[in-house]
């Protein structure tokens, strides 16, 4: 696997083993992703083992989870990713974007209902914040929440939810119109509870090894209880979108070099003109600049790791490894499946997979360009959103 | 439709008419081409209809043949592949590579037999001649012919093969071994002859809307009479890629212009921040890109289309017009793809679908590395393709 | 010379000759234009020649202009800028930027003075309409003018002044504070009147084959008759910058083509590795995509002659081939330096000259953003500037 | 200073306070490199006072040298070509290309006599490897060395010598030709033996702050004590290479960080249509991707210190990152330039100046392509260079 810069060195035992129990993972128990993502299936049934590993939320401490550092967090979703970005994007909605805020602002009894449930894969998580006319700009959101006797009742449409309709509990983010200036809340909906739809969006061309659909609230009641108690406002989902970014700027890593090591197989054993295509000039330049663009990579999100576990790790930081980590991703898999040639289009080969996946990836958790606003703002300190 | 510098001005009234046929045909015939895609179906129920409307090689003379204008010709492309790259591809095949060789180097009872056939829609044919060992470099091919009583036994295997499932005839390169040197010779192979077998490609994540296999002959035996007598050698096959060619750089143009226009009414009726994204500067950028770009293809089409009009057009250039052509539809489907958000990851937009379907134009005919080095050659003298 | 899509057998004998006539004057007139960039200088002496040989608005009528047609201008321009563009700047202000507003909005009087004497490089002029402060956005203009006597009285400090300081006269547009609404208005001022200064810009690492200066106008009087009549307003300089952007869009092909074909000679003549470098994949690559890109921007300017020709073109039609030719030539005159190795880099090959003179001409006239910004409002019917 | 992810944080009090005087040195004693770089002068004054400093060859021991950390030299390097590429090369070639072999494969006597002068800068050293006909295989080099007497006869012609005219030692490669297959030897020539001439050349539009020429051998004498003992065939001046193209790697980072300061600041400055630029989203976007780059190479830079601290550096590990963060210095200086407008293009702000540079650092020590092909040697085990 490529570590051009020998960055495997560096790991301790615990990174180590993460890393190479989620390598055997995907090699054996998985199964024939390509044919998940052509029928565009989702393999639930290893979402339990996935639990059982400690794959979901495990840089968390306490209720059975790992706690492990933050390298080994970026490690696993590196490996998940190397085999799809779906598998990796269900862990890290189930990880970053539920058992997090759950954890971080969470009343004792959430932590204690739905932290062991999640972390074992027992029960599913999702996360509504994007609705159907706001996906770059999260804090005009329309869905609301009105307080009624002990309780508060949803009302509201979001979509692109990450495994929404196998999801046992939506984390949904709504203004609060009891409370003074519209505060927004985190309410931990059932998925069962009256009023709770999920909805499945089929026609996907990306993704499609992922359970993406709406969660759409109709006078939905849920107990005071529900409210997470410890955040207001769009601090607490865009702190949550921090977490997930930064496993995303791990996991499109992986995805960039299984593109590569896939390209590089591929041009040493395929003969063209009587000898191997990596030979050629041409595509020597393709694998010499997709090796450079994955290790500067692999330096940003180790780097970012430190950060993180050193408690230094601002945002716009992960907005800059998310932006470019899977920019890289998105040109780098194009570049493998073109020398791939026509074999390269099947589901045979994972790059045209990888390829197609990055347009999701591109997009969610802040689109490409969201992300440069984020940057421009950070370094000029004007804003230039809207 | 975007025309931004009144290309449209200069076409004739029967240019203008097999454009807006072929407009109509798509918009009302096809059905729903996302669909199709997601299925990996084609339309086959399309093919009599196209061939009614006139879509197989309608710059051909004779045989019932519109004989219209290259720039006809070109414009039917563009509008087949705004379409789908399978509905243009099948036509390609069907005309430019099936028909165009019966044409030019036909026995009279060979296009008695099947110019009006494939005219009409009424038989399918296929082209023979990629290798699963032989991609860029088909002059390597293994499939060989016999002698054989008065006629010849054909031996190898042929894949990527567009329309082969569904072909009633394969024109087949192979190289004839009872010649002196080998030469290649085409053999009109019929598909339900002994020895002949059409494997279908089912696994495929980029033109989805095309039905591709395999062309097996084991032993196939084929008179005499179904050899083209008017051509030998690698000039043979390389003529018809040059005619697909041309009609490859006129239909990546569609693929692009349908993107273009998908993004723009998407970009002026979506709002964030308050505003449609059309106003924004970082989308303003890509849309005023992606003009540019079209715009440049669409000059070099119809600047082909004169060159061949007027017997002028030199191998090379079609080379250039669909190396440029179609990297710039690729690039700028990725762009409009991304303008559209999560959205456009679906299949009720055009632009992802034609961004994947671009890997396989940018692929077949020709990779764009290939064509790299045929210009290269042109303009040095000094081929480097070894 | 490059033409690969045969542009050239369309031309007519006057554009065949003026062409020559260019072509044959920069390579025996102008003198070692390699010297003069390194020296900073203008080879003031062929003006005069240039005159002679009608390269000053030749595409006008009357007054003795040539009245050629709009392609012959754009070869002109063409050649002239292969030599260098501070040759073409030079013409394309004393032509487009100062003798087509005199044409267009002057007094018979203003006409039958300058035009002859420009026309035949007697006087040289220039065009005041860039302000310090104000380069993108030049209707926020600070000079302005004041009544005074029978005439103005003008106050205000232009910049980046092609040709100022070898300028007889300046066109200078000011806001006329005597009219209702401080109205744009054009003044030809000379500049030995009192209150006039020209100041020379030297320290340029571009376009240094052009005199660039200041016009600083201190309470400088001029008369009544000194003031173009015939236009009011923004679209006065607007509608210069269009005729001068058009021939931008020309000349920036000649100097991509010089760059391509000087680094095409040197790589089939330059032996690495025992063979000339034109023979390695990467250089092929290389000059694929130059000749490519160079004969897109060839259609383009074609193209838009034709348009002007039949008074079709659009101001933002001009805004697309100014963007992206000078973009093309920016790129690929970088590409061909970088295959001159070493010698690339010094005056005796005219690549990074080149490619230091597009650092200007991307900027003036419209910078590249400025032209994405009118295209995308042109496009999208939203502006975007502010 | 831009430091995206603290990596300034990680250093030691030596490595900070190398960094600073290299800064101070820079902004208080280099005087105006613009005006030097019109000029196209080296502030040859400086050369003894950057011996004072420490700043030739201060990684190596002995000899009165500095012995400070990889990173320190590395921090050296970035902050002279901050300033600018031709005070980086100097200091480079005194001390990776001479200083450094003398030291590695030099007699005591050697050592002796050189290292101590050339790292106070009383003397000033060349590396003579680079042959007119012999750019990117200079294993191909024509010069040779015929024994006679008690030492050598050299005969040849070495070009694009950094400090050649300036020098008082050239380290000469050449092919000895009284051994067993003509081994690579160096040769430490004293310029002012009979039969060694060093002519400057002054044409060039790059890294013009830089004493460039030639060292031309004819049948020059050295003593037997002048060969290098340590080192024998191409190891030898390939190993040098990879000292500097190390110190490359690190300066490239600093062009460019000076690049994005300037226009960083320039945007925040600079208003137009009402804001500063800085507020525009095309901009911003530049910024964010400068950042990002930047960021990138510096973390590349920092992992080549620690691994060479470490001895496990690799010589295409060092290609890597010569290739890539100049390939980025290179064009975000550019980007930088843009930003600037029209006051871009003079010597009053860095980048263009940078920019020019780079096109010289792209070409040097290997060029890009080069790069990529021992990338791609490394990557596929197949070489491709012929």
């Amino acid at each position: 696997m490529l570590d051009y810069v020998s960055l495997e060195g560096d790991l301790d035992a615990e990174e180590r083993l993460i890393r190479d129990t989620a390598r055997e993972f995907v090699a054996e128990e998985v199964g024939d992703v390509g044919e998940h993502w052509l029928d565009g299936t989702f393999p639930t049934g290893v979402i339990e083992e996935m639990g059982e590993l400690g794959f979901f939320a495990p840089n968390l401490d306490g209720y059975g989870l790992p706690n492990v550092s933050e390298t080994a967090y970026g490690l696993l979703m590196q490996e998940l990713e190397a085999c799809d970005s779906g598998l990796r994007s269900m862990a890290s909605v189930q990880g970053a974007l539920v058992m997090y805020p759950i954890h971080a602002y969470g009343s004792d009894e959430q932590k204690d209902e739905w932290l062991p449930r999640l972390g074992t894969g027992d029960a599913v998580g999702c996360f509504g914040l994007t609705e159907p006319e706001h996906g770059s700009n999260p804090s005009a959101m329309e869905t609301y929440a009105e307080r009624d006797a002990d309780g508060y009742r949803l009302t509201g449409s979001k979509t692109w939810i990450t495994n929404a309709p196998i999801a046992d509990v939506a984390l949904v983010w709504a203004r609060d119109r009891s409370a003074e200036g519209d505060p927004v809340r985190g309410f931990l909906v059932e998925t069962d509870r009256d009023g709770v739809s999920t909805g499945e969006i089929t026609d996907k061309l990306s993704l499609r090894v992922s359970v993406t659909g709406e969660v759409v609230l109709d006078d939905a009641f849920v107990p005071e209880a529900n409210v997470l108690p410890g955040v207001e406002g769009m601090q607490g989902p865009l702190s949550c979108l921090t977490q997930a970014r930064y496993g995303i700027a791990w996991g499109a890593v992986g995805a960039a070099r299984d593109c590569f090591e896939t390209a590089r197989e591929y041009a040493t054993d395929r003969e063209q003109f009587g000898k191997p295509i990596a030979g050629f000039q041409l595509q020597q330049e393709k694998l010499a600049e997709m090796a450079t663009q994955i290790t500067l990579a692999q330096l940003l999100a180790h780097r970012l790791a430190d950060l993180k576990e050193a408690g230094r790790l601002r945002a716009p930081q992960v907005s800059m490894a998310k932006r470019n980590n899977v920019a890289m991703a998105r040109e780098q898999s194009r570049v493998a499946r073109e020398m791939l040639g026509g074999n390269g289009i099947t589901a045979d080969y994972s790059p045209m997979r990888h390829m197609a996946n990055m347009e999701t990836v591109y997009t969610y958790e802040g689109t490409h360009d969201i992300h440069s606003l984020i940057l421009g703002h950070d370094l000029t300190g004007i804003p230039a959103f809207e």
